[in-house]
């Protein structure tokens, strides 16, 4: 039967840094024993699969320090204090890729990662965009690689687009594209 | 331009724990500017879609702490030392749900959030499944709930399915189940 009766006994902030916290909690269960369990602590985040009026989606290409790897993505970024989903979608939008979307239409929220960290995922799709111009952080080097839809999802198949939230943010996308399916 | 140049500096580990480390590293850019950069390190996971003969995928409900909610996903878990990510997805599938699959598939390998983990993913479609008996670790209590494999579709979509590797991968079942597709 599926245990709701967690108790946390004790939690210990072990780490605060410039994006992540680490927290350790113990934890009692009502027949008696207890474990831990390492939570990390992070803010909320959005990503975006933005569509071009060629049918391209809009990725973008960036060395990931944790896996070392340069990697193909959706773009995404980490939600400022008291900013709104939309509002970041928007704003990371511009600044990875230099577009402006008339059409930001919000799809689904989900968890990256839920066995050891709170980090949400709120998900876009962008229409209508007006290339503007991009505007990175100094710790941020990003190229813009538009590619057919079609493509992008055969990529996902080879290996190429191999994170969670661009896989299930293009295959959602792919899947609204050609299905009629009520967003909620 | 994508910058491939990063060298780090110096690296820290800041907690040795029992699912996850987590390090900081220095790096310093071509340009001469330095940044830190968190990494939380974890061994990796396999994920499995498993379908019954009836066309269900049989998904597990359990409470996450790090999130404080139960979710429904699918079955998961850590790869353990030295072992083969087929032989573990075999155990997990054994352990969370107590079905043994005469038919694992290989289907992608995806990294589950890169800006701050080297976490990695191997996910596999189970078929041919006979049922056997559940076996838990002593902290674990998971329910298996099989959902016919068009309304776990739908539960994505209403939310009720809300963690990246269960949408990416029964978003990418869905479209293999759809699709001839080559699998790699």
């Amino acid at each position: 039967m599926t245990s709701t009766t967690e108790k946390i006994i004790s939690s210990k902030r072990v780490y605060e840094g410039k994006i992540i916290n680490l927290r350790v909690d113990t934890i009692s269960f009502s027949g008696g024993s207890t474990v831990t369990r390492e939570v990390v602590e992070y803010a909320g985040a959005v990503a975006i699969v933005p569509v071009n009026e060629k049918g391209e989606i809009i990725l973008v290409k960036q060395f990931r320090h944790a896996v070392g790897k340069l990697l193909l993505e959706i773009p995404a970024g980490k939600l400022e204090p008291g900013e709104e989903p939309l509002e970041s979608a928007r704003r990371e939008l511009l600044e990875e890729t230099g577009y402006e979307a008339a059409d930001l239409q919000r799809l689904i929220s989900f968890f990256s990662t839920p066995g050891f960290t709170n980090e949400v995922l709120h998900l876009f799709l962008a229409n209508r965009l007006t290339l503007k111009a991009q505007d990175l952080d100094d710790d941020e080097s990003i190229d813009v690689v538009p590619v057919p839809f079609e493509r992008a999802v055969g990529l996902i198949w080879k290996g190429e687009i191999c994170d969670a939230k661009s896989i299930a943010g293009i295959l959602a996308a792919y899947y609204l594209k050609n299905k009629q399916v009520r967003v909620y």
